[in-house]
Order: C-alpha cells, then sequence, then structure tokens
C-alpha cells in the first residue's frame, strides 16, 4: 500500500535533513524506506532523517519523557540507520517546532529534547541555537594520519564527544583548501570504531576579542567530506584549545565550508551553537 | 521581496530536476537563483531546473510555436547557466506535462516539444517515452584516454549527438566497476569545447533478440561521474554499433549506475527512450 506523507526539508550549516512530523508515533518507517527518502537523485535528499515525535508516543522516548522532554528526535543517517545524535540535526529540529508552534522557548529559557544520547537541554543564541552535548574526553596518545595531498604523515589527537574524532593541524588556509578528500584519510593505529577526522587551520592571530578562531574540513567515517559536522566542531576547538594552552580561551567560533559554528566549553561539558533553516515543505508517497 | 512558487522533483533514471511550472512566463529567475534552488543541501537539489513556460510566452520559443510545439522547455543547469537540452530531462518535462494535465499524448501520437537546440519530437514508448534527438555524426580519428583505474591510456571514439562525446570501450565489468571517476579523465588531444566520456563495455554476446547491450559509465564536463546521461548513452550506441561494423543492429539498450534506457537509429537521426518519474511536489520561496 501506498501512503502519503508530508515533510519539511531542512539544514544548519549545510548539513541537511529530511524533517517528518509523526508527534502520535504512527509511522513505522522502514531502514529502506529512510534510504529512499534520504537518496538525493530518488528521493527527497538528505544526510539524514528527523523523525518528530512525542517523547510518550514512542519506546525509545521514556527517558526522554521522565526528564521533561515532550518532544524525541528520532534521527536517522541518510542510509536508515539508526543514530545516537546529530549536533546540527538537533537545531534543525528544534526550529521546525518553534517555527511549526508544537513547541515554544522564550528568550533566556531552555528545553529538553529526547535523544538516543540522552534529553539534551538547547537555548536561543546569538548565531541561533546552542546544545549542551556533555561531557568530552581528550585522548592520550598521538594518531598519525595520511590524507591525499598531505606530503608527510601528520600527528592527530583524539578527541571523544559523544563519538571519536582526531583533530590535525595544518599550516595554512592553502594546505587546507589543497587536500583531496575525496580519498579516505588513514589512520595509525586505526582506532577500533574508526573516527572522523578533522584537518583544522588555527587563525593568527588564534584570539580576537576572546573568542578562538579555527578553519576546518572535515571527512565523517561511512560518508566522506561533509560541509559541515557538529561534533567534529566542538572536536575541533577543544583540540586547538589543548594546543594552546592554559591562557586559551572557552568560545570559539570554527569556519566550516558550510558556515560557522560556536563551542562553548564550560567546566567538563562542550557546547555547541549555530543557525537552523527550513528550506521547503512538501508531500512524498512512501515506497 | 521574497515571492513562493510551487515545484515538482522528477528523474530520469537518476537525472533528476527541480521542475518550475510557469505556463505564462511571468517568472526571471536569475543564474544565482536557479543554483540556490539546484544546490542539494541548501536548496531543493537537482542536476537541472526545467521551467515549464508556454512557446508563445517566452522569445526562446518562436521557433518552437512556429513548429505547433505548445510548450518549450527551458533548461538549466544546476549552476544556472543555459543549457540547450537533456535527454533525460525533456521526458521528465513530457511526464510532467502528462501528468498534470497540460498536455494530453493518446498511444502512438506523437507530440513536439520546443527546446534551445530547436522543436523535438516524442512518443509514448515500452520503457516510458522516446524523443528524437536528430542527427549524429561519428568522428575520424582516435582520442587517447587517461583516467585513473586504467593501466594504460585507452582509444576512445569521438562522437557528436548535438554534444560531444568520446567512447571508450573496456574489457570487463570489473574494469569498468574499477575505475576512479572521481578524477576527470584526461583527453590527448584534448577537444576545443571538452567532451562528456563515456566508458561502455559491450555486452557478451552483444545481440540478443535483435537488440545490443552495453554497459556504461559517464563523466560528464564540468559535473563529474553521474547516474546517467542521455546522450550519453546515445553516442555508446553508436560507437558500439560503428565498432560492431555493419551486421550491428539499430536497437540498444545501455545500462547505466541510475537504470536502462533505448537507443535507436533511424537513417541519420538518434533516438533515446526511457522512463520518467515525478517524487514530489512542494513550495519554497525564491530568495
Amino acid at each position: 500500500m501506498t501512503s502519503t506523507i508530508s515533510f519539511t526539508k531542512g539544514h544548519g550549516t549545510g548539513n541537511d535533513f529530511v524533517i517528518v512530523p509523526d508527534p502520535d508515533g504512527a509511522l513505522d518507517l522502514s531502514a529502506t524506506q529512510v534510504a529512499a527518502l534520504c537518496d538525493r537523485h530518488f528521493g527527497i535528499g538528505g544526510d539524514g532523517m528527523l523523525r518528530v515525535v512525542r517523547s510518550t508516543a514512542t519506546s525509545a522516548g521514556a527517558d526522554a519523557a521522565a526528564a521533561g522532554a515532550e518532544w524525541f528526535m528520532d534521527y536517522r543517517n541518510a542510509d536508515g540507520s539508526i543514530a545516537e545524535m546529530c549536533g546540527n540535526g538537533i537545531r534543525v529540529f528544534l526550529h521546525y517546532l518553534l517555527q511549526t508552534g508544537l513547541a515554544q522557548l522564550p528568550d533566556g529559557d531552555e528545553i529538553v529534547i529526547g535523544t538516543r544520547n540522552g534529553p539534551l537541554r538547547m537555548t536561543r543564541s546569538d548565531l541561533g541555537y546552542e546544545v549542551d552535548l556533555g561531557a568530552f574526553r581528550i585522548e592520550s596518545g598521538d594518531v598519525l594520519v595520511r590524507a591525499r595531498g598531505l606530503d608527510v604523515p601528520r600527528p592527530g589527537l583524539g578527541v571523544d564527544v559523544g563519538n571519536p574524532h582526531v583533530v590535525v593541524a595544518l599550516s595554512t588556509a592553502e594546505e587546507l583548501a589543497g587536500l583531496d578528500l575525496t580519498a579516505i584519510p588513514i589512520l595509525d593505529p586505526e582506532p577500533a570504531a574508526g573516527a572522523n577526522v578533522e584537518f583544522v587551520v588555527p587563525s593568527d592571530p588564534l584570539v580576537v576579542d576572546g573568542v578562538g578562531r579555527v578553519r576546518m574540513r572535515v571527512f565523517e567515517r561511512g560518508v566522506g567530506e561533509t560541509l559541515s559536522c557538529g561534533t567534529g566542531v566542538c572536536a575541533t576547538a577543544l583540540a586547538v584549545r589543548d594546543w594552546a594552552g592554559a591562557s586559551a580561551p572557552d568560545n570559539w567560533r570554527v569556519d566550516v565550508p558550510g558556515g560557522t559554528l560556536g563551542v562553548r566549553i564550560v567546566g567538563d561539558h562542550v557546547l555547541l551553537s549555530g543557525p537552523a533553516q527550513l528550506v521547503f515543505s512538501g508531500e512524498i508517497a512512501l515506497a
């Protein structure tokens, strides 16, 4: 049987999502159906899907409901597989809730959004919205990174922000632009679960008006180069802050190919902020 | 001023298009606006845009109107530039006209569609729709083609189907699958206006039930590898037919990554046939 669903397309710094409203948890989308919706040539196209469902209407939302989160973000990768979280997706998710009137968020207030990574706190911010991604961890020991376009292997720093990253410092914007990220970077040692790899160029001067500035490109494991990676931006700020030493600031701006994101470090938590946009709405028949 | 337009998304063998109805020629879309609509992360996404306009409502449609074509396909590349024709796009264009009731096409009848390449005749066919792309020309003299994944340069045959192509025969499906088309193939001599490059593997046996069969991948100039290229499919059939000699058939089936297309050669004309699908409709604010 074919049924037709409504959807909205949105993005945060070019990381784009098919948003499917399903407040009452009536939709049971298979991985194949999600992959078809996210296919850029045969479907709507997106880096992933965000199903908008009440926490009380899905078994995955029990913790979220207990934490007072009315809404649960059921995030899926473009291949239909389940993912725990998406740092850019959750801003688009919140923006959709506010634009459609499903939720309200007065300035200065916070809202809790349910995710498979637990309930996350969000606020409005100067860049758009900010989400507290929780605790981070800087790994010990360098990883050697080989990439097409780099003359020699470079040392990378492991950073865990709920998912694993390796951050590599380059010298110049030209070196960053000259990277060929159509080929997967080789890590030595290779982390057991793989890692996203961020190539970063700190600004000169590094800190302007108390805010650290960095430019980055990212290779996401299983995907390839993307316009933006929210957790990768956090890992980038954390790594450069680590390298810069005790005097480094807690506020950062990271320029990615898709735009600019903000990172704040508060104690052992990292917070990501940035814009979110809704692009269009439509209807599509489910296969 | 921001205005909102309606659109439909469609594809033919994975070659996908944003279809914008504008019967009365009221829309004056800039190249920047078209590029924004076709952007896969920040817009709707597509290989190009098809504006649906009456031939009498656009200056470009004067020849089409004189030839009895009610509708003119204003085709734009994804970067907003004007293109003359698109072999997959015109099937999607016709399918849209028929599905929305803007035109009728009884079985066995033909319809004329206006394009910047002149008015083109179309019919229904077993694969979906067929379009007469007009006269073709086989070039003399080989072109040497280098590509990543090929051990040695291979000779290619130049074929002009309204736009220039170079067709290269490979030995096996494995060799075809092993090509890395993230890098641009190098042509020697390089045609003045560049060329699309088709890598093809004839089936064994070549002809089944009077129909020649070929598999192909294509690198489109200025774009990269695509799922399908209508004129490239025609060039492929024409080249393999040329290599096969006097006994070769006039009917061909070409498998591309996005599906299967048909080619018929009638005298000095080449006709392309294949499917067309509409995927979803929506509304979007013009920037």
